[in-house]
């Protein structure tokens, strides 16, 4: 075979891969994959990542997400930023705001900086930027299509990253990865069983989301302080659809 | 109120607890749980516990897991047992049989010692050794029932540990994990994600098994070198119903 034959089959074997998609049940669970050069998509459905979209969507200049209360607090300050952060449903002391995608209309939040204090949620974003993703993005159901829209576009591989609760898998981050896959897949090459389960959860509970979501164990955790609502609104497809991206300590629109 | 009142308050609330029943879907994860004084159920369908349970069903004197060659080809020589252990479908060199169950009926087995290299199960059963479970056993669709039934008469806190595949997440270990939860879920208190979405996946897919396991990304690893029947066999309830349980290095039949 000749070396232009060669040069032909090689690009047509280029043009036939597909780029992977893996789903990471846990951050626990980040380390086993190779993140290098992959578009990692922080889930964090109840409620960072709704709350991080929705704020984004009615204004805010940026989201500043942080780890702890202290570090929430001198931001704030340095900012001019508000701070929020909740611990049990409840405002953590010293802070200003809650972890409520309700707490930031378009007439509150608008041209203001948040800075955001979660846990599970920027643990993930931090180990993901650690291990040399190449874009570390945020996903929840409220911005679900504008995720999907630019994973298609920029043909890469992903990694959706469930951020569960204290490492512990939970549903939710789940059939948010579940309605990614359901959407794209086609554009991915997928040898993945956590991404065929994450698609089966959510082909199986697509129908009927915000029935489903009330025998998760944070549903239980959280709607005994009145969150009922905040919780059908973070399984809501496309209510903020814009998409953050992470840039230099900030998640900004892309 | 009484002192007698309150002792028998005391004595139906104790009356009504049911012990806890958690999954945990990689070894990773295994350290997240309370492990202590409960029952784990160490669970590596495709093929190590199937192997065990077959083996011990067939007569085995005891099963004798191991993480290493060198391990199992000492305890071999020490112990006169039978050496058995695969990498990528082929026996190790240096042992003597393989990891399926078909290798091992009773006309060959009868008596005998086998010593088991396996990666995952192993694994995960001396990690939980190490966490303090204060039983060890192990679990698989052929021995099904034979676990469902002690872990029902034991009325202890139960830890449903996937072994999974190098600690990533693996569906036919889970749906083993869902077979059981199916069973047994009335006599036990379970508040956790993975046990819901483990029953779950087994109720979509129990129907037809044998066909959805061909989607797993462990079929694909194992089906190219012929081991399809292996496979379906590993997926096929109480062949083997007997009770694997870890004593002082052994499995022996409970």
């Amino acid at each position: 075979m000749g070396s232009r034959s060669r040069v032909n089959l090689t690009y047509i074997c280029k043009m036939n891969t597909k780029p992977t998609l893996h789903t990471i049940l846990s951050p626990k669970l980040l380390d086993i994959y190779d993140v290098t050069n992959s578009i990692v998509v922080i889930i964090d459905v109840f409620r960072a990542t709704s709350t991080i979209a929705t704020a984004l969507y009615n204004g805010a200049a940026k989201v500043i997400p942080v780890d702890t209360v202290d570090k929430c607090i001198e931001l704030g300050k340095k900012t001019g930023g508000i701070t929020a952060g909740e611990r049990d449903g409840k405002v953590i002391e010293g802070l200003e705001h809650g972890n409520s995608p309700a707490e930031y209309p378009k007439e509150f939040i608008d041209g203001k900086t948040l800075v955001l204090t979660t846990t599970n949620g920027t643990k993930l974003l931090h180990m993901a930027l650690q291990s040399g993703a190449s874009e570390v993005i945020t996903g929840s159901f409220p911005n679900l299509s504008a995720v999907c829209d630019h994973l298609i576009q920029q043909n890469k591989n992903v990694i959706l990253g469930c951020s569960a609760w204290k490492d512990r898998f939970n549903l939710e981050d789940t059939l948010f990865a579940g309605a990614v896959i359901s959407r794209i897949k086609n554009n991915f090459t997928i040898h993945c069983d956590s991404s065929l389960m994450a698609e089966n959860m959510y082909t199986l509970h697509q129908p009927d989301l915000k029935a489903f979501i009330r025998n998760t164990t944070h549903w239980h955790r959280l709607a005994q302080y009145g969150l009922e609502k905040d919780l059908e609104y973070c399984v809501t497809p496309d209510q903020a659809n814009i998409l953050p991206f992470y840039k230099d300590g900030d998640l900004i629109i892309a």
